[in-house]
């Protein structure tokens, strides 16, 4: 792979105080569609593109994103499941009408990145190096059209542990009039105009207390699908259940290893439609005792109290269930290559 | 307001076969949001954004924008309601987040912007300057959330006539799985993420041999809402019905026009909820004798054939109709000052 050095490498942050993807390493990984074909990715020293102002996905919209980590612990580097990032990355490309990428050659040349960019990776405390493949239209025209170029490119940015001051269960507002996504729509897909179009539902709750909102379907606004940008997860009589992924609701990765780890210990998982009301009513009777979502950023995050039609609900009494707990120490074990990984998930770079 | 002339002055690309927005004029506006406040507006070349790579509106697509036209005859600069233009995009600001604008500073703006760029507008022949009002988040970090910083901007194409080849009613396929918008979402606002999510569906038509798709509402894939990325009128019985602004479709400039001359002239336009069976069942009986789209780039597309449950239903023998064709010379003649402007839609610039 092309690879061009920077010539002065940053100084680095202070590893104790990263916070979420506020730095940047000294290099990134680019590779362009062009021609018909994605080109021959190249790694170079981080800095700023070049973009036509009619640039297509700056009017458009088309673009696509994965969110993964790298950790390190005792010296020794890990991705988890970073093959299902890209693969997923292809079904979002499909979606948008956006050239599928060599699932493979991508993820040799992140592994590639990540090595050279070993120093970039802060060490425990929950810390980690989160990665993020983009992908945007380059077209210069600006008719309505799925563009002919494109350019792919993952970033590296140190993070702090998104519960720096202990992990606390959030206030979730159930969102009752907006919608994140509908069935027919790019829910499943993880496009940059889903974000955009969440960002007010968000801040409405923000401004009433709430950490962020549970999103309901587009129809009935009955049936849960995700909460702010994570799956979601009840415990009700010792059981699980998640929102099934009807075709409004991203595929989650962490959603996905949430389900198998707590199969492989013998606590069903039910995928299926869950009604926002008997969820309040199971929350209500006591039979509803652990809620959390699941994301790359946050693994697993409790939910303490869902605010629904003028009420707070208290869950679990607002402290985090034996079960959240258990996935949070599992998933966080594994992934940083503590704990056995039995699924084969983990990838170690030396 | 600062202005930065080009040194070096494009040549101007052959004025009878533009095609659309594929030329760029010689400056462009621009106006940066930070520090809590819009910056002055400043006119400069036409040239590259130097984006970080980390810039959020290519993550998370938090980005809207606005079109409208230039039209020059005999030497005289019109404009067509402008300043709907930037009192809409203010609409699409609130929803999406985004710090509203100053509506008559950026008025002010572009038709300093438009009187320097005036030999880019082409003359005649259905031949116009688009223009495009662009707002982008620029923040450079990665949480999701409204960002503290964006980029306003103006950029400038001459466009031909969208008619190069002759008016001819399109084909239209009715879609019944993917859709555009919902209720709750952002199908009111002209934000970026709406375009790129209508590509996978308009790509499917094209491949079947239609031109664009009519887009269902997302419940009950039964209502119409737009047609490609204009709004729908249909004239049955010499009544014109178009659908309501329920919440999920774009108040077209083109469209609001539309209801105002039809009316003027004593024709009733009602704004209702139209039943694609009962649109079908009206071509069959006859009775619905002729549909079209608006928008700024048509003005007035008819349509000759929808593509409804794999059959092709012909609509008004696939001539353009008589209340179309009236609609079209009306609109198309007061934009560019030749017809009696009895709104006060037009701004005269020169």
């Amino acid at each position: 792979m092309k690879t061009t050095l920077t010539k002065i490498k940053k100084e680095k942050p202070d590893f104790g105080a990263l916070g979420f993807c506020k730095y940047f390493s000294d290099h990134m990984l680019v590779m362009d569609y062009k021609n018909g074909a994605w080109q021959e990715p190249e790694i170079m020293p981080y800095g700023a593109f070049e973009l036509n102002p009619a640039t297509s996905s700056l009017h458009y919209g088309q673009g696509i994103f994965e969110g993964l980590k790298a950790y390190k612990n005792n010296g020794k580097v890990t991705l988890f499941r970073p093959r299902d990032n890209f693969v997923r990355m292809n079904k979002s490309a499909n979606r948008l009408c956006i050239p599928e990428i060599d699932v493979d050659l991508v993820l040799n040349s992140l592994i590639e990145l990540i090595k050279l960019e070993e120093d970039w990776i802060p060490e425990g405390g929950g810390r980690s190096l989160y990665i993020r493949p983009f992908i945007f239209a380059t077209d210069n025209v600006l008719g309505v059209a799925s563009a002919s170029n494109y350019r792919f490119a993952i970033i590296l940015s140190p993070v702090g542990s998104y519960y720096a001051g202990g992990l606390k269960p959030t206030r979730i507002l159930v969102e009752e009039h907006f919608v994140r996504a509908s069935i027919g729509g790019t829910g499943e897909a993880k496009c940059i105009g889903n974000y955009a179009a969440s960002l007010f539902a968000g801040n409405l709750a923000k401004a009433k207390g709430y950490d962020q909102v549970m999103w309901l379907d587009s129809s009935e606004h009955l049936f849960v699908e995700e909460v702010g940008s994570m799956n979601m997860f009840f415990v009700e009589k010792g059981k699980v259940k998640t929102p099934s992924l009807v075709g409004s609701i991203l595929p989650g990765i962490t959603r996905d290893s949430a389900i198998k780890l707590l199969t492989a210990k013998g606590i069903k998982v039910e995928e299926t439609r869950i009604s926002i009301k008997k969820v309040a009513k199971g929350i209500n009777s006591g039979a509803l005792t652990e809620a959390f979502g699941t994301g790359t950023a946050a693994v697993i995050s409790p939910v303490g109290t869902l605010g629904y039609q003028g009420k707070d609900l208290v869950i679990g009494n607002n402290e985090m269930g034996e079960i959240s707990s258990w996935l949070y120490d599992e998933l966080t074990g594994i992934q940083c290559g503590i704990k056995e990984d039995k699924f084969g998930w983990v990838m170690h770079l030396n």
